[in-house]
């Protein structure tokens, strides 16, 4: 149960050592999650307007090769991990062009309600991510 | 009736001309804004969370001379306009180090309510701002 | 000779106020340029790599209505002024949904070399680019 | 041996949340790392110029609790591992008023050359930098 977005390096993004910036990758992550969302069938626009809001917790990213402006990337992004209250997106981003690694990483997110405050009873969104990523295995 | 911030350029804030990024400038405009506002006694913080916003609706600046990663800049920021329901910044950007010009511009502010609604009656930061900038003249 | 491109907003594009943040605008004209030069024929990338860069001397932007979250956004743009040493590009900014208009803006580019100095002599750029939009009378 | 720099959060760097956006941590990292390299006597910015540079390799960064704008922010960094071809930055980050923790995180960085390749002989910043953080034992 994996998707992939496409991204197109914008010059601002890059920094003087003429390639992009670290900090950019994790922006590219939460393109992805929100593309992720909207091929499943609910944008995570609607789910954040329902009450269910996903801050990250904790990210990881390792930076194999360097991406450089105009390249054209792809991001897989798959559900890797569901806990009670959090999950985690892992992604693989690549050129498009002859599938060179550009990064590997992971973001991992609470479940909160538009008060910052976890969401402890009913649940819709962890019932529909669940059915969407049949396979994960749910860790208490 | 002028403020000046100082801004030390960001690694982010380049690209790979080796120059900073030209959207970046609006970002240090606002930190000048905020910084202003807090020199004259009351920060923005408090006026948003007293209702009072001041979303930008038009902006403009004139690049000089690039600025690079870890230059030490100084904004001079002042209130150069003040009408019924908007305000304008004005802002100078120079080397610390030389007094180079890096960049003027402005930024145009309408004055809403936190659902975005022009302030028509009682206007608080307006009274405020008025005192503050005394030889601003109002413009209807 | 106008072109136009889809842009998705991100998250990290809003602030505070739920709106996007005003400086990612010039940021999106930026992605329009690239993809206008692309669409005409020859990447700005290439154009770079050959020696022609084109900073932003001059940036103006009117914000008419905000934009949020994942709007899709349609960003027409052209060639408005061919001067000697320069160009300028405007840029109309809509929701793909309905036309609303979200903002009005253009910049300035010098045409300059990798060192930074006017291309002075010969100009392949600015002989592309005049054949590219003819009608677009050039200003000595 | 360990440095702190302060931050003050910028409007720009929040998002819709009413949050710090995550990616921004990594540019605040940076901003450290900067400051580090200056007080130790030789800023980053010299090292590059002479043909050291520090790409990131591997970044995680765990947020603890939410930064908002106008925070003032205290980053504490040290170097936490040396090894023969790289260099691990820690972080922690803290708010300056109550030292309520923010976050924490490290980044990994390669050792290169101005054309990114690894510097294998003899290495300036390499020794520089043990003899700035003594008691960082080196792990081949």
């Amino acid at each position: 149960m994996e998707h992939s977005t496409l991204i197109r390096v914008r010059y601002s993004e890059t920094d003087k050592m003429g390639i992009v910036n670290n900090a950019n990758y994790l922006n590219w992550f939460e393109v992805a999650r929100t593309d992720f969302c909207r091929k499943l069938g609910k944008s995570y626009l609607e789910w954040e307007s329902e009450g269910t809001c996903l801050p990250v917790v904790e990210a990881w990213c390792r930076y194999k090769n360097p991406a450089f402006y105009d390249d054209l990337l792809r991001i897989d992004v798959q559900v890797s991990e569901l806990k009670r209250f959090s999950l985690t997106f892992s992604y693989r981003l690549g050129k498009e062009e002859d599938a060179t690694l550009v990064a590997q990483g992971w973001t991992k997110h609470a479940i909160v309600d538009q008060k910052g405050k976890l969401i402890k009873g009913s649940n819709p969104f962890m019932d529909w991510i669940k059915i969407q990523v049949q396979g994960i295995s749910e860790v208490e």
